[in-house]
């Protein structure tokens, strides 16, 4: 399968590649460079609230394709992401009450790619990510998704506790994925619902935990501390789909 | 975390390591190559059933870390084997029925890791993987297990069927996932257990699903044709979690 990030490098190819609309999933730039076309780069960048990484000199060219970066180095997503709307969208063509997974800093490809699968088999809406500190749509998590990124819409935002409150409007309750919450089976989980899923060491943020409505954990009766976080979000996302077709 | 698949390279070394009784995973000899030595190293392998891997000198010099292979690198696994007794015997121990997780095929290092935290974590007392075609226990699954490897037992044997004969006189039922299957929920999933996963690609092989005594499907309401099998192995397993403490 064809997923490729598109890199683009060089300042007119970057300033272009921002202007066009493209999205721009990180950008790279060359540490204490501040003339005028960086700066217009990373004006274009602050717009978007694109991740920008200063780097050495060495990184650069070590990322560099064509070997004439100019200091300025943009990955563009593999695929393109989708807005809340979308997805509050896609629920209401579907007749259905909207079904969210919130990832809250999601960082190993493969986790991503398969949590966007497994929401596209249990007939979640859609997913919303964190711009910052979290894996984007890039070339190893479309093919890991199998295909579901083409069908399941991402969003991005700059601020996960916003997007949860704007939501929470639409009328939904937030559930996060905690191992000392509430059993899952003990919960009900029906109706308009976004799941929250932590990152994969540090768990939910106390920040997002503390918008959530519900904490609901799955019996642990082992050994060590969690489930791997994409199986620990198809537990809990078939425990929804179980609540929704069976109760 | 230290889990180190241990090399070993050149004739007397990989005779040593046969007979001192370490579990090779993996053999690589020189394509052609059959002096003395060499055959003494095959028998060993063979009464091993270990998976032996015909290569050319670019390829063993390519692995080789100390650049004197003599023809022959054998790989040693992470961690030990457990036999097939010991998971039964883990279930007698904590006075219950047999919950076993049997793996068709599965090929990715880290599915292989989260299936085995899932089984710890969901009370299976063991995982039963082919010695073929198959990731064993390398390094890099004993890291995604996050530690369960070192709790929860692992059996390798040459011919998955024979094993879930034998398993089956000791009162196991045997239920694949597969995507035709029964509806998971209405199954009956107590009592003593073994679930199999099939590969990747190509899900429960043909003479495997043959000996199941059930098929269970987990509801697909997607665009894509399955989930990933550790998800699937998670989704699963959970089920019968959930109708043993449930129901």
């Amino acid at each position: 399968m064809g997923y490729h990030e598109s890199m683009t490098e060089g300042r007119n190819a970057v300033i272009e590649a921002f202007r066009s609309g493209k999205t721009v999933d990180r950008l790279f730039v060359l540490d204490g460079c501040k003339d005028g076309p960086v700066l217009t780069i990373l004006r274009e960048a602050a717009k978007q609230s694109t991740n920008v990484q200063y780097v050495k000199k060495q990184r650069l060219d070590q990322l560099s394709e064509t070997g004439n970066h100019q200091g300025v180095i943009a990955w563009c997503a593999a695929c393109e992401y989708a807005e809340i709307d979308d997805i509050l969208k896609a629920a209401r063509e579907k007749n259905e009450d909207p079904f969210i997974i919130i990832l809250d800093g999601i960082e190993d490809p493969h986790n991503l790619g398969a949590i966007i699968r497994t929401a596209n088999q249990a007939g979640a809406h859609g997913i919303i990510i964190p711009k910052h500190r979290a894996v984007g749509l890039t070339a190893a998590v479309a093919r890991t998704s199998a295909g579901a990124v083409n069908y399941t819409p991402v969003a991005r935002t700059p601020n996960l506790v916003s997007a949860m409150e704007e939501l929470k409007k639409e009328g939904l309750w937030f559930v996060c994925a905690d191992m000392n919450g509430t059993r899952m089976y003990d919960l009900n989980m029906k109706g308009p619902i976004g799941l929250v899923i932590g990152n994969e060491g540090q768990g939910v943020s106390r920040l997002v935990r503390e918008h959530c409505d519900m904490t609901a954990s799955i019996p642990m009766r082992g050994d060590i501390d969690s489930l791997n976080a994409s199986v620990a979000c198809g537990v809990l996302a078939y425990e929804i789909v179980r609540q929704r077709t069976m109760l």
